[in-house]
Parts: structure tokens; sequence; C-alpha cells
């Protein structure tokens, strides 16, 4: 077989597609957030990022910035080994306190990444607690499908945000032990679940429940503690999963729940135990911020305040966009290649980067652009959002909004 | 079910058979390592870490914590999203490039951890050439052995670094798209495979080879490019892997190989696609890191003439160690209760601390300290930890080597 070509010739089709990723590369620069530099063929552009998962700009905030800085130089650049071999900082300790306190458990657990959370924590309680069967929202992320199948446990299936589908198929499970995954607030549409139903539910069949977090923590609830504190829900959910790499403004994830349940799969998770730690210095500046988002509320309100005016003018402007009581205001395009064009124009013409969103990171028909205002994008920002992508709408014959 | 009755009762067995893993607490110190403080519960103490994969101690290198700081300062903390969305920055294609330099490659693609790199490569290559088989040496890994599993390809394993054994499998298993995976230096054993046998078998039957070079990376060859730069055979491997974790003292994993290869790997590797990028800050110091050691010598040379002092005095002490061409020394101790209580013994009463590694990391019989000397530590530590073992020796009635 001549490997080359068969991953080409893969390649090919996908560019067939539509469907070949081409990253847009750019360069984040302090004190001018959401504005970045970006890098194409002909040089250097300035853009303004309406995509950015740095949700609430923390990652440019100085104290944030300032405790990375300050233990680099204090020790260091990297672990130097996993946690069990020489790679257990003190820093990862209190980082673990605080992140356990966030979301008032009994303990919590870093990984390297939000990804390997999902994917270590549920392959690790699928293959370990026999006869597991997880039941799963069919619209969980990438991270939670993959440590489910790695698991070889069971998997249901549920009808997205439908405790009701929940609570049958629970039923039909009968005397097992259940696990039930979903997600706060679904990155792609930014709609929220009825949390409240679906742990009642849950509650009700003796099921442990598995929280993914990641779009929420830092932004919902009065410390930052996702949709789970903000509904007062959080003491009734088993493991609550969160990541320090979107509204926090740094890297990593991590679980929390109850001392058995974190020391479970510490003890067990393999991408937990053979990985090397994460940096002090990225321990430090997560917990300066996740510390400084516990008390202050001007982030949060800042970009509410953002996310209600862009709202307002992309609908006196007739731009279809999704309703849901999240940060995430999905714009609908429903065409691959119309959805990347109306992308590519607004880079190259108007400075403005929104990655277009395709299948297979959504349905087929679904194509959009998906906009996350922060705190830090100005009145002016907004209005060249809606001069742009009104121009765009007449130019590429897409679709208003019904009034 | 009670959830946590389960997890305790898990955990109670692991205790009962030994196999509980206690994370000792430490605290890096810039200009002192291997000197660290570490948290215990009477409170702090200095000690020397004898176990650390920060080989190098580049994690305490000016030039690379400087490279972490002024980044840190310029670009913020985080990515702020993934490679695909708003997360690409221009220093993740910076680091790539010089990465596919280390290797004489044409491309890299980078990880967030050698973990992820291993796991995502290995079950995208899997799961995605249809037919393929893995030939996989039996001593891998975790990080290879979950990726191959996760990909449901059909696995056939070698005996360690056998290339006739490894000729046969490669022989029966006839005309489908085969891998043959492997390492350069192998963790706890610390025995180099012999990489051109290996190489020339797999070239023999058309296989794909995939190198992990963790250990080696920065440490063999005279730019650092592993032990596949050290003998001249890294342009006949597919694809070697890496890690920036370790010898480059920060933290993050790729793979090098052709322009195909990378691209394919990475438009389908969902542990690529769904997580937010390395921080900005973290690649332009593990560039610094990777380009110091392209040029400088003198850790590696300072590092090879610590393990060799320290294998003579170990020699002379009559302390038991496994040969090896690497820089790990294992000392045998063969019981994992015994290798525990020298390892507490030597952290409590000496300020020592080599962790112990106790089954199922390695072979039940073959418990062992990993020893991993390197340039920072100083003819008086070798001194001590020699004396420090002597009296251990003599204390716990442990076998003498054979002179």
């Amino acid at each position: 077989m001549d490997f080359d070509d068969f991953f080409s010739g893969q390649l090919d089709q996908l560019r067939q597609e539509g469907n070949y990723r081409v990253f847009t590369e750019v360069e984040r620069k302090c004190g001018q957030f959401p504005q970045v530099r970006h890098f194409n063929d002909d040089g250097v552009q300035d853009v303004t990022v309406w995509c950015s998962n740095d949700y609430l700009g923390m990652g440019h905030h100085p104290d944030v910035i300032d405790s990375m800085v300050r233990t680099a130089q204090a020790c260091g650049t990297g672990a130097g080994g996993t946690r069990n071999i020489s790679g257990n900082n003190h820093l990862h300790r209190l980082l673990e306190q605080e992140l356990a306190d966030l979301h008032g458990k009994e303990q919590a657990l870093l990984f390297t990444s939000g990804y390997v959370s999902n994917w270590a924590a549920l392959s690790t309680l699928g293959a370990r607690i026999p006869g597991a069967v997880i039941l799963s929202d069919e619209m969980n992320h990438a991270s939670m499908i993959e440590g489910i199948r790695h698991s070889r446990a069971d998997k249901v299936l549920w009808k997205h945000n439908d405790w009701r589908d929940l609570d049958r198929k629970l039923k039909a499970v009968g005397d097992r032990p259940k696990i039930v995954a979903f997600e706060s607030v679904y990155s792609m549409d930014g709609d929220i679940c009825p949390m409240r139903e679906i742990v009642e539910v849950a509650e009700a069949h003796g099921a442990l429940t598995y929280l993914d977090e990641v779009h929420a923590v830092g932004m919902y609830g009065l410390r930052g503690g996702g949709v789970s504190e903000e509904r007062g829900l959080a003491d009734r959910i088993s493991l609550i999963e969160g990541t320090l790499g979107k509204a926090y403004g740094v890297m990593g994830g991590y679980i929390t729940g109850s001392h058995a349940l974190c020391d479970f799969i510490r003890s067990y998770a393999s991408g937990f135990i053979f990985t090397t730690a994460l940096p002090p210095a990225i321990a430090a500046s997560a917990m300066t911020s996740i510390s400084h988002l516990k008390t202050s509320q001007s982030e949060r309100m800042a970009q509410r305040d953002r996310v209600a005016r862009l709202r307002a003018r992309l609908d006196e402007a007739g731009i279809p966009h999704m309703r849901n009581d999240s940060h995430i205001i999905p714009v609908h395009i429903g065409d691959p290649v119309k959805c990347r064009m109306v992308s590519d124009i607004l880079l190259r013409d108007w400075g403005i980067y929104v990655q277009p969103i395709n299948y297979p990171t959504v349905p087929k028909g679904t194509e959009r652009l998906r906009i996350t205002p922060g705190p830090l994008h100005s009145d002016a920002d907004i209005d060249r959002l809606v001069v742009a992508l009104t121009s765009l709408w007449a130019q590429c014959a897409l679709a208003k909004a019904v009034a």
C-alpha cells in the first residue's frame, strides 16, 4: 500500500465535499483583544475576532498573565513528570481545592484538557463499573462520545434535552448501574439543558449524573460555577466537568465530585495517570482567573450586555439568528459553500473573523456562523459587524429573518 | 447502586494490594533544581529529585523561562480556541516548522500532550486505513495501547525489541496495510530498540513505521532529534512522535511525517480537532528549548557524565542496576512493599526523592527505583544518593549485585 497516496486521496475527497479545514492563523496581542493580527499569504492584517472561546477575555487579564509570569519565573516552565512521578506540584493541589470549592464538591481532579477529562473520566466509569449503561444526550461533545466509545460500556442515546425520553430509556435499562451524561450549554446551538428535570429523572432512577459545563464555567452563577450553580443544582449532580481553556482563558480540564469518585478516576484513568502534569504556571494563572471570577461580576455583566446589544442589532437588520438563553449567537446560513464564502469575505474585506461552522460539526443544511460576543467588543465593533453582515446578506442573496 | 460505596471498595482493594498511589507533593524552585520543596503532613522539607523527566533541566533554563514570560506578556495566557476556531496561533506554525526540521520531515502536528498525540494518531490511522493491522511492540506505552484499542483495528503484539518475531508476524499478516508501532527508549527498563533492524524488516514488508521518541528527543542525536537521528534512520521512518514535556521541559506532544500523513491526521483526529490549542507561551518556550538543544551539546554531555558517574558509584557500592544504553538507571528491588519502603525512607530520612515503580507499571517481581540523573546533579548529590542506598540495602536486607 502506498500510504501517502491513500492519505492524499482522502484529503482530496474532503476538499471536494467542501469539508477540508483551512486554519486561520492569528496572533493575539495583549491589551488589544478582540483585535488580533491575522497572517495570510499577503502578509499581516488587523482583524477583530468574533469566534473566540476566551469568552470573557480573561486570557488577557493582567492578574492572570502576571500569575503565569511570576510562577514561570519562580518554578520554571514544565511540571517535569506525571502526577505520580515527580510532577505533582503544590499548585496542582491548590488549584484542585479551588475547583472543588467552585462547584461545592469534596474534590477535584485536573487533566491536561477538557477533552481528556471527558474522555478519561467517561471511559474509566464505563469500563470499570460492571454492567454500566451510559445514557448520553445525542448532541454531546466529541470528547464524551469518544470516552463512551472507548469504555465499551453499553450506550443509549436520548433525544437532545428531552428528559421524558431520558425517563423512558432509564426505565427500559432496568436494574443496572446507569450514568446520565449531558451538557449544560451546547456549543453549536447555544441552548441550555433543562437541568432540573434531567436531574430529577436521573435521581428517580438512581443514576449517576455526569455534567459537562465547559461552555458555562466562569460565565454562569454568581461565582462562575456554571448553570448548575445558577440553578442551585450543583449538589445534586454527581460529577461536574469543566475547562480552564475557555472563560478562564488558560488551558486544562477537570472533574469535581465526591472524594471516592475523584480518587477512583485518579487511580484508574490511563489518560490521567500516564501523562505529564500541567505546568505550574498554567495551574497558577488558572487559579487566579477562577478566584477573580468568583467575586467579580463585571466581566459577566459586560458580556451579557454585549450579547443583548448584538442580538438587538441583528434583529433590527433582519439577520436571522437562533434564539437561546446563552451567550452564543449562531447566525444561520444553511449552505456550506455560502457559509465559507461569507466567512472569507468578512475576513478579507472587513477584517472580521468568524469561523464558518459546517458539517460534520453541525448537521447539513444548518451551516452557520457562531458568534461569541465578549466584554471587550465595543459598540463600534458591533456596529461594524452588523453593517458587514447586512452588506453580505444582500451580496450573497441570503434569507432574511422573518419579522 | 451506591456508586460511592463501589468506588471506595475498589480503592480499598488497591490499598490491600499495595497498588494505591500516593502522590508526592513538590514545588520546583528556579535556580535550585534538582533541589525542590516537598510538602508533607509535617510541613515543608528540602529534597533532591532523582526521578524527574525534565531530563536536562531545560524547564529551568533562563531562556526557556524568558520565552514563556515574554510571550505571556505579549499574547496572554491561553490560545482562546481550537486550532480550527480562532485558536490557531502564529507560534503554533513556527513550532511545527521547528519540529519538522528537527526530524527532517515535511511537516509536524502539535497536540496537547504526548499521550494525546499517540492516542489520537494511532487511533486515527488504525480506524481510517481500511483493513489496517497494527503490529505493536509488547512493551509500548499506555498511550499507544489505548490509541490502538480505540482504533478497533486488528492488533498483533510482537516480542519486545525482537525484530525476527516482528518479521514473522508481518509475514503472517499477508497483504493488508501494516503499521509497525514501537519506541526508541523504553521508559521503565531504559533499553533502546534495535531500530535499524526493525526499520529494515518493516520496509521489506511495506509497512508504515510509527516511532515514539518521547524519552529520546532533545537527548540523543547531535541536534536532539532522538535515537533516529543518532543512528541516521529518521528519513526511513514514516512517523516520529515526540513530547515537549520531558527533555524540552515544557508540555505538549507532536507527530512529524509527510505533508499527506500529518494533514490526514490533522483532518480526522478527534483528539486534535475538538480541543483547545496549546497556549502561545507554551509553544514559544518549547521552541526556544528545541532550538537551544539543536546546537548546544553541553546539557547532553553533562547528563551523560552524571549517568556514567552514578553507574560507576553504584557498581562500587554493589547496588544492582539494570544495564542499558540510555540515561535511565533502574535499580532493582523486586518486592513492592520494600520498594515503597525504600522510597519512603529515602524521602523522609535522606531528603532524596525517587518514586517507587510497582505493578502494574512494571511486572510483579521487577519492582524498582527508576533513577534519572541530570546535568544539574552534583558530585555531592551522587555521593549522598549512593551512601543512602548503601545504608538502606543493609537496613532492608536487599540483595547486592553479583560482582
